[in-house]
């Protein structure tokens, strides 16, 4: 297994393709706009050795043998899941935010290890044999790898073929002996900055006359004619200035809109083209771990702003015991995100390939928590740490060194501990409740509408009317005639 | 294992000893007060037989290795806990609320299995072979064992012996050679009417001063000098009545005050007697597994909520999709409680004795869950069915027959199914919740304050701290002098 | 103005109609079933006569100048309106329930006021006159009127006349010279045993083809073919009985189905025949002041619960100060309600015919407050009352005072206060939380659905999209076509 | 009146003493730092000489008879108050953010107008005189007022004279002839760029021992020895950027730090010095308003976050009747803080000043909704938008207009309009919930937990006890003994 440094050599060796505000960058290791997330994501390398986490970070690989990270792992069991969603606590404890370039393709190779296998069984494809060759060779160079779902889509209410433009989704638009080309772009994807590997899965599921957009491969992160924009986040351009105003160095999110301008993928990295019955299938199970592990992530920050708000508390001359209500009712919701995640993992079912897939009923309400408690939790960390970390309350960084004003500043921070050290906080809670530091919850791994849509398919609603029925002795059949 | 039918029968050879406004009950199986929750456990033994439930009711005997029912056995791993929180959630949908006559007794079995382990390593008693050998025997004979732990307590804010009068928690007044006599009160306990016998184990945790109040034991429900007074429920004299006014005949919640007035224990149905410093692990080993399973409960209960709500929809002419948004909320409230009591079943641990102990962490905050949605999902029953089915909105069954103006008044009911099946919907719905299905579960298995407490006990908060100065690379020293 | 005595006197005189399980109540103000709802009404006229209470209980009539109860005024200000929400709480204060027999026939009063001003303006009808005339009337009579607005329905789905059935809304059967004949049911109406007459009014707006069903009338409530059914409430049975388990003797709600069979309306006190285009007016009318005015009825009652739920708290040996994070938010819910009726209240407008029209998009959005606030203090109430006020933790008054074990139940049940004085506030804790005294705030004066149609109809999108273009500086045309 | 152009006028001729990032601000009118709140401001002027806004910006001086625009007023009836509250939302309508340099202002005008006419009328000082003067002439010069009360403080856990540094609240430190010299910081104050003059009132009640602290003035912005140092703001440093990542130029919130350096403020323009004892009223007269008030400007952001939500949903192709329910929401939460805020100015008291205070229940209520209901509307706005409004989702305008890959981005971002316009509405979003447009509605006017403070003080919980006591027919006294 790689060192963080090995880490950090494999991204500069890789042809820059990454931009922001039209600019190059060139090493994404030293850029500000991308090595803050590339520190974050250096220290699954750095911890994976420690010995306190060495069992939360690295398993063996059940196609090796060997010790890899889990993230290159497939989930075998409820404990493999459950470890996961540990894993995805503590690299947000670690990190203070996302380091989403690797979760998302660690639960795209789960969904098209499964899928693959389907495929293959039923149509006589070799998709899973593909997978499996490059999944050991991954793990051989011990590689991140990035997972992209989102098209860009266009219009909500229309197909991909209904589109003016067919090229809102990404697809197949040309297929060769020896791969496929594509376009499109696939937009909002976290941490391609630290990848050196791209894991593409299709967007949603569709229907025949869409099959062009049932298309899953793995790519190169610098593959030719693939353009990377990275994405602003609140308060980015800080990232530019010296000082604490970007409180956290040691972690970052990042976002990207990736752009395929006819990127060729060569055959034994493509593992679905076409097969369109298949593309439900691998978001489902693509999915399912997804919307469980997440919620130890939003956990892993909540942990974080307890501690922030619980600083912030003493450093104003206040003991954090008079916030207990408020404490503990940052940590229900916390460990309810974090619970349920493991709920769903310790459900679940293993799919024949040897995934454990999550019960999708109980991944899909966390997702709907995961879109509620975590705003809750900020909106706390608010409220007990008085105006000053609330928005627009404290002078930059620069000001605070000011050689005219700065002094005074600090002689007005300081409270119970000195003024700039008072500032670091307020600014960790900023970064963390209203900053760069806040992770797309909303929204990421899919919409809490979207998971309502599941819930409700999962939900026979007639189960439950028979279950009232008996209890109440009723006999008489009662129909509701569909509206025409 | 025994048949529903010798279950019955087990119960009508005790000698009466329980009553109710006044009145001795003779048969707890005819007694109108009693028999609905003597159904209500009547059916663990109909179903335990029923091939798709046989799995979640019965399990394989770690002392014998018999087939026997959960609520008789040790929890020896996440699975058999997992299962535990499925049990109830599979009793309330088959009995509408609440059949405690078995699981209180069931975790008290666990907890003191625990505790007396660690008591006979520590100590040299003999208390866990005691157990053990009646633990054979009841299994053996499959007999129900309800649990109590609820002393009256007396003033709040005042321990056993500060109160002015002694008795007012359970305790021993004297130690013979061949047993113990206790005085006191147990009360609000659960389903004893359905029991055989009653474990009883301490109120809470008590210092030396307090030691005559650390007594666990095992007792016949119908033993000498104990006097059981079943308690009010919300229209429990309807229960007199012949209709449909008390809706589900299959099942029924019941409560009593246990008065001990001098009950002699022989010593090898004794557990603990006065070694208080095991009476807080005694409860704490109570309390992991109730409150994580207690979140089947109220999802059980709240699948038939949702179902009768579906149901009145239809009744009253109305598709249950237009209330789509509110019944997913009613799963999202049944899967969080269920979620929780499966996460913290697979997380805690391994006890020595062989006993699995669900996390404390995540049990406790299933408690506060369970004591707040539930109520949302009360609430939001009420407002799919309409007025008819909220608080005094439908004539009682004796007026819907009246000879005069019963014709009448079902005509009025009708809507899309005939007016007396509404009624009976209305009155499914106003039994779950506003009368006498409504189970307790605010303050059952303990208090929310009281989970709030474990919860704080739990979190180290110089733990969230540290973390957070790590990311913000903040290295002064911030304390509060604790208030003189 | 009459005393409370004159008030039951006028009750007596009256012919008996009214049954509850199958017997026909002689005398309302001694029958167990309505004697506690006839004081609870006894004491509006109690109160008006105390100078603490006069100015919220009584007004100048602004048809005669004499001084009257308010429930017979014409609501004609901002302040009359505000007094009216602040005389719901206090009247709950009082009897801790609902005085339901006078509010909706006040709202009926000043909804058919407005309504008729209208019609005879447009039509020509003499409506206005009529009503004026009656209302002098019964000013001078002092009489209490009940309102009656909700319609048996029958099939949500369908109109009336689509029902097949005709008669499952109340509809004029047939037009005399003299008056007209009615049949149909008014359901779940409130109060109608307390009161000497009632008010109809259409429970919803009709279309021409049912324009039978758009009628309006006052009677008194014994009039021939008339008969009236009291609906059961929860633990209703215990009316009868000696002792405090239903605890409250000053205040009592109930319900009550009203079948008119053939019923003969004189003209003078028919106020709408048919003038369907008035009807909704009419409904709309009613619905402003009355969802206003019951954020105070909720608000009176939750002032109650604060009471109850601190005195318990001391009964159990501990400050309400340990619960004042609880309590704190029993008050916001309470003030919150109550507040918003007062600012609909103070918005509205001045309809011509002289009545104040509180504004109907803040009306309507506290009626969804009254139907999900109340719930949620009835949940704190419980959760700091501790298990012996939740449900089915007490034994009945009447095991209270057993010659064989009450005594010791009393010993139990003591703590900071007598055995005896505990029990009294668990029942009436009981009795407002889960008993005979909850009101039915969740569809009392219509749905909380039906609220959000009528917020969503008073809402331009369009306004709000025009606000978010001009400040983003926006000028493309985007709109979205209706799906076919 | 002014016009917005004489009003920005009025500004330049001010002398710079605003500082942001290490720069001296010459001219607030023309800075990318400030010139949009100096632009939201100046809305003020232009819309109050709009017939549609007149009535709500302007009303007749109590002091003059003239015209004046209401931030300048007295407020002295319900409806004044009423006005106010619609004023504040008006303004967050036409500007998307708080015009916060105008209404502490006139809260703190309206506060000292009462407690110097107390204090003149205990104590024989000329303060009122002094403030009728200042503000007969600051109606004639229709100047903008700021108002300033929060101080640095310190050690929240300690009184100004217990602070080691005994400048950490403002205070006087030298009482000359003709003024007072004083010194410290107020901090965290709004809108001071846009301000001619600041009104200093105390930050809290004080002793005796802290009378140097009780001290209250009205200064020119630009006055000798005051230093203004601008906060940062999320995502501030895009004001210097071209294009629409700022997408709002019409209105902006600023936040300044106040340094006082022994400023010297002549007698007439200081209206408390040392009157400790006034110090709390000025503070609670200062709260009653504001909290009121703010209830009005969260209710007219959330209708900015309705439209843009609506608006967005459009642009992505569908229709925002999708989203009613969340919509629905929306609604709810911005009329329940207005409508409260309209609930606290009807009731309230007239001041024998001529102030109108509203009631400090229901203000201090509303504060805890303002702390928590726009939380709720921002979280269910980015719910509806879609991922493209959430965090870190959308690349740079800049980006957007890149010559090599600007037009894919555009393309890809198009959907049922253009990608431009899709990006504004996104940015809107993005401004209004986690940028720079946020307010400091949990700690701006005071914290909620102050506010609880509150609420419990004005809480008589006795008067609560009598209540259920009386109703349940309880004598005996209850009492529990104060913890020694």
């Amino acid at each position: 297994m790689k060192t963080s440094k090995e880490y950090k050599e494999s991204l500069q060796k890789m042809k820059p393709n990454i931009y922001k505000f039209s600019e190059l960058i060139e090493d994404v290791t030293m850029h500000p706009a991308t090595k803050r997330t590339v520190n974050g994501h250096a220290q699954i390398f750095d911890a994976a050795q420690k010995p306190e986490y060495n069992d939360i970070l690295t398993t063996k690989s059940s196609l090796t043998g060997k010790q890899i990270v889990r993230y290159l792992s497939i989930i075998g069991s409820p404990e493999d899941m459950i470890a996961n969603v540990r894993m995805k606590r503590l690299m947000f404890n670690l990190t203070g935010t996302c380091t989403g370039g690797r979760c998302a393709g660690n639960n795209a190779i789960n969904a098209m290890w499964a899928t693959t296998y389907n495929m293959d069984n039923d149509l006589g494809t070799d998709y899973h044999k593909r997978i499996k060759k490059w999944l050991i060779d991954a793990q051989e160079r011990d590689i991140t790898i990035s997972g992209a779902l989102t098209d860009s889509k266009g219009d909500r209410s229309k197909s991909p073929i209904q589109q003016k433009d067919p090229d809102m989704s990404l697809h197949v638009v040309e297929e060769k002996e020896d791969g496929i080309i594509v376009r499109g772009a696939k937009v909002m994807i976290c941490g391609v900055a630290a990848a050196n590997e791209i894991f593409i899965i299709p967007g949603m599921g569709y229907k025949e006359q869409n099959k062009d957009y049932a298309v899953s491969f793995v790519i190169p992160r610098d593959i030719e004619n693939l353009t990377i924009v990275e994405t602003r986040r609140p308060s980015d351009t800080r990232e530019k200035e010296e000082g604490f105003d970007i409180p956290v160095d040691v972690g970052g999110i990042t976002q990207a809109y990736l752009l395929f301008e006819n990127v060729f993928v060569p055959n034994k990295r493509v593992f679905m083209c076409k097969e369109f019955d298949y593309s439900l299938k691998a978001v489902m199970n693509f999915i399912a771990p997804y919307r469980a592990a997440i919620g130890g992530c939003v956990a892993g920050q909540g942990d974080v702003m307890i501690g922030a708000a619980a600083l912030i508390a003493r450093a104003n001359g206040l003991s954090e015991k008079i916030f207990r209500e408020k404490i503990t009712q940052m940590i229900i919701n916390n460990e309810t995100t974090f619970g349920m995640g493991v709920a769903a993992s310790a459900l679940g079912m293993k799919h024949p390939s040897g995934v454990w897939i999550p019960d999708q009923l109980l991944s899909n309400i966390n997702k709907i928590h995961v879109a509620t408690l975590p705003y809750d939790t900020k909106r706390i960390t608010q409220d007990i740490a008085g105006g000053i970390a609330e928005t627009g309350c404290l002078p930059s960084c620069q000001d605070l060194n000011d050689p005219k004003y700065g002094t005074l500043l600090k002689k007005y921070l300081k409270a119970n501990c000195s003024g700039e050290t008072r500032a670091k906080i307020a600014r960790l809670i900023e970064w963390l409740t209203i900053g760069a530091g806040v992770p797309g919850c909303m929204h990421g791994g899919g919409s809490p509408d979207g998971a309502k849509l599941i819930i409700n398919a999962k939900t026979d609603i007639n189960y439950y009317i028979e279950m009232a029925k008996r209890l109440a002795d009723i006999k008489e059949d009662i129909r509701v005639e569909p509206k025409k």
